[in-house]
């Protein structure tokens, strides 16, 4: 066990399911000697088809496990549905920062577009509470959101390089094509609103027209918390020298969490511990 | 409201979502004249992809819901999955008589098959948990299961029409058919394991061998609920002029039970009324 005396701070990290781990690899490769706490909601995944008012309180929940029982200093939320619906609720509901990946997402989509117009992918929950589209039209950008519920099962069932998938996220990107030449929207840039797009990507990139830019949502999470823990007392200590510590945390089966997370975090996730939040 | 002192019984019939409606509506347009009282476990559906502890604990609280809040005095259990992980928790946690929609779906295929290998499509968990094998070597057949993950969130999309999902039950089950003749069974028939798959089956037919028998589990259920109830003094009330009575309650947005449910249950839900299990 590390000393929280001399250790550095502990961040904690919150999904849903399995998305998250994108998210937690891409701020371990920026900030790899900290202390991660994982947690994903499994039990009650996927969020992305339910209410607010359900997202929320499954979301606060969560986001108390990591902070109280956890000690973790920074959250992110590494969850694109939670961070539309529930990220209100969560900073209310617990003291210390919280990050979404929302905003990180729109202010790379503003430094990547020369159009200003951009055009988001996302689950049902998240297009419908139209976060993004808010967080870009404050950054001065025109959005259009698109739901694409089928991408998320694609990706579990393991379909990340078949046929089946590069032909449904054709049919979604020609629906959305189609819709912003009906809004006179003149995009340059998508937006992976998704934690699970990223392994999606090369098929993705292989589907939009010449010349646009693909922006990960979850890398754009990780750029933001780096500054964000830069300008706090945290990064020195972050910076010594202490390897990565992971724990990681499951409402449901850790076998299924062991097996399929390795997938979006890129090496083995270890030991994952159940936890019950009551649900 | 009914008068129980003279009314048809209530008969609770339980799914983790929609899919079950399909057996609701099988069970109406046998026993037209009853009280059917519907749980779609919405705010913690899907429960396929779940593990047997979280799926029993849901399915119980599910079940007593209906038996001890609505005063069911018959419970079907209109999910495979909760029928295949949940069933004898459902009957020690309650003291009504509870049906599930596994042995009717093997007793259907033993009815069908002459060759007495029987296939069975169905989710993760059900699968996983062997239900229907078992069920079927009970019966005399030999049984080979898929999980077909995918299924549920094409007909979700309502993509039940559609070139893909066409695809993808042919590449399932030729993986399936291809399994079976490694195993040496010379399979007829081919259970429907969930109870979404029937809003499938045009395509499904369309998929199987010439001959190739295919069952509907909520077919199956349906009759072995009315051979349930006509051995029962409730068979007579539920037989005397009264018109079909259905309350529909969902844990989660009542908005969209409305309106994907009408899909499954072939007409319009009518008013769903949102309940709190805890979860």
């Amino acid at each position: 066990m590390s000393n929280p005396a001399v250790s550095a701070p502990t961040i904690g990290v919150f999904d849903s399911g399995f998305g998250g781990l994108t998210v937690l690899r891409a701020l371990i490769e920026r900030l790899p000697r900290a202390r991660y706490a994982f947690l994903g909601d499994t039990a009650r995944l996927p969020y992305g088809s339910k209410s607010r008012r359900t997202i929320a309180r499954y979301a606060v929940e969560s986001a108390q496990f990591l902070a109280h029982e956890q000690g973790a200093e920074f959250l992110v939320i590494a969850c694109n549905t939670a961070s539309a619906l529930a990220l209100d609720a969560i900073q209310q509901a617990v003291s210390v920062p919280v990050l979404g990946v929302i905003e990180p997402g729109a202010s790379a989509a503003r430094d990547a577009s020369r159009t200003g117009d951009v055009l988001v992918i996302a689950t049902d929950a998240t297009v419908q509470s139209h976060a993004y589209a808010a967080a870009c039209h404050t950054l001065g950008l025109r959005a259009l959101e698109k739901a694409c519920p089928l991408l998320v099962p694609l990706v579990e069932e393991g379909w990340t390089d078949h046929p089946v998938t590069a032909e449904v996220i054709r049919i979604y990107l020609d629906e959305l094509s189609a819709d912003a030449a009906a809004h006179g929207l003149h995009a340059d840039t998508l937006v992976l609103g998704c934690t699970h797009y990223p392994l999606l990507r090369p098929l993705i990139e292989q589907a939009v027209p010449a010349g646009m830019r693909v922006i990960d949502s979850a890398e754009s999470a990780a750029d933001a918390a780096v500054r964000l823990f830069n300008g706090r007392a945290a990064a020195s200590a972050a910076s010594a020298a202490q390897p990565t510590e992971i724990l990681c945390f499951a409402t449901d089966s850790v076998e299924k969490f062991e097996r399929l997370g390795s997938r979006f975090l890129g090496r083995p996730v270890g030991r994952v511990e159940l936890v019950d939040l009551g649900g």
